[in-house]
């Protein structure tokens, strides 16, 4: 596993979570990082992240760990990055590259923009399409990206050496580098992944709600644990994504609640064909999704 | 794998699908039935079911097929029933026990009870909470029962004969067998399995729209596809689901649709603390239920 791209001096990873842990798991296993710092706001998940070996030194304060940074890596919840831009914005080597992981990236590159305006050029948005339902660097693993997608969402004011940096330090990990536009990037995660978040939240909401909440948590088939696994993922986490994404996300949500009320009308006026028909479509719209899907995995 | 209880003489299985064909396989790995007379629509089904064992002999009739019958199992979709009771009534021997493994059961009861009222108190509803999104007799397997809940919702007019009978059947095939009334019983599943179902089908359909489709499968992560594997089920029989048990879903619906509503409230409010609050409720809801499950599934 030798690799003759340099190496990254020092990584500074704000947030050492299931994302920011693998990534650092996955950069220390390829020897692609000489260094990893990690900021936490708790003793306990620095102290649990030294002794897991995924970070190798730990701070508390943002601003003083970024002094000596080549990148800093941002993977906390969204509604934290105004907070964060801020700590570390006095602090930065000019020449530092900073990039984050978050789920959003219009929100992102605004709180950049505003309050972190001497860097705008050097950081590179990003979005590792990856995760499981599980949060906490205890969760972390350094295959998470492998055969995934990630997305970094550079402007036209990002300078290529800050992107290719950005592309390299993926492309080790395992993952299928693409670029996109940041608004393009919000409404397709929208679409694929924040809806089904607050539907299966929603979902399990209706359970829980139920008088009868105990048999049916008891006689819901494994189908229906799959289906809402989702609604295990970190609160905070996903409540800052439909906060940094509120429009698409409500754009989103109205094409769903019209989809859902075609079928409760066809349902209402007992229309069999309609019915038939609307089902059929689905299953084979994602029949041949998973087609495709599985023909870029194999190809990869 | 030797049992002292009677095997059953001859089995007729109207419907050769997942579901049917599983309980054949089931019974004749157990040697707890002498013979399985198969009963479709197409001479290809009935074929491949003869190659693959899943049946002894294959019959296009109901009626002819019933002629000598100890049990029938009805095992088609919902909307089939009303033809099948009619063409089975005049040669069903007086003597044999009928059940179904439909997923709803108030409909069911209400067919037989006015297309097969001589058999009205031989008559044992039943529901394997069991299955797959695949369907068809190639796709069965004896195991598909082992471990799961079967429903039997006798009533008070059933004999405790068929009762048993029906029971020691299933107890066969590895399940566990337990008894409920009909209209709790299509409450329950209503909530926990139709629910998801439709939802599933709404949610892609939403994407298969979408101007931006054919990038939304292709970003769509494996939480999508985990999420809307149900979507890719059998659309006869949950159009059929759907129309013989339209107040409790429509019900389930409503409910669903004001969970997500309040939801889609508080992001446009921008109430982050009440988002939170309903997201780690959701969170803690599924996260007790699964653990539930899983202490259940130890014990069993």
């Amino acid at each position: 596993m030798t690799d003759t791209t340099p190496s990254i001096e020092r990584l500074v990873l704000i947030g050492i979570g299931l994302i920011g842990g693998s990534l650092a798991r996955a950069l220390k296993r390829m020897n692609a990082v000489e260094q990893v710092i990690g900021v936490a706001r708790s003793r306990g998940t620095g102290d649990l992240a030294l002794e897991l070996g995924v970070i190798d030194r730990f701070c508390m304060d943002p601003g003083e760990a970024v002094e000596d940074a080549s990148i800093v890596v941002i993977a906390t919840p969204l509604l934290t990055f105004p907070v964060i831009l801020d700590a570390i914005a006095k602090h930065l080597p000019i020449d530092a590259i900073v990039t984050d992981v978050g789920s959003v990236k219009q929100y992102v590159i605004n709180a950049v923009k505003r309050h972190l305006p001497e860097h705008f050029e050097r950081f590179v948005p990003g979005h590792p399409i990856a995760g499981t339902e599980r949060s906490g660097v205890h969760a972390s693993f350094a295959e998470l990206f492998e055969r995934r997608h990630v997305v970094l969402t550079p402007l036209p004011e990002t300078t290529d050496a800050a992107v290719s940096l950005i592309s390299d330090m993926w492309t080790k990990t395992g993952a299928d580098v693409i670029t996109m536009d940041g608004s393009y990037h919000d409404q397709v995660l929208a679409a694929t992944s924040h809806l089904p978040h607050v539907i299966a939240y929603s979902l399990v909401r209706c359970l829980a709600e139920h008088p009868e909440r105990d048999t049916l948590f008891e006689f819901a088939a494994g189908g229906f644990y799959d289906f809402t696994r989702i609604a295990s993922s970190d609160p905070v986490m996903w409540r800052d994504i439909c906060m940094t994404n509120r429009e698409p996300i409500l754009g989103a949500l109205r094409e769903f609640k019209s989809q859902l009320n075609a079928i409760i009308g066809a349902v209402e006026k007992e229309d069999n064909e309609l019915l038939h028909q609307y089902f059929a479509q689905a299953k084979q719209a994602r029949d041949a999704g998973l087609d495709v899907k599985k023909k870029n995995a194999n190809r990869g």
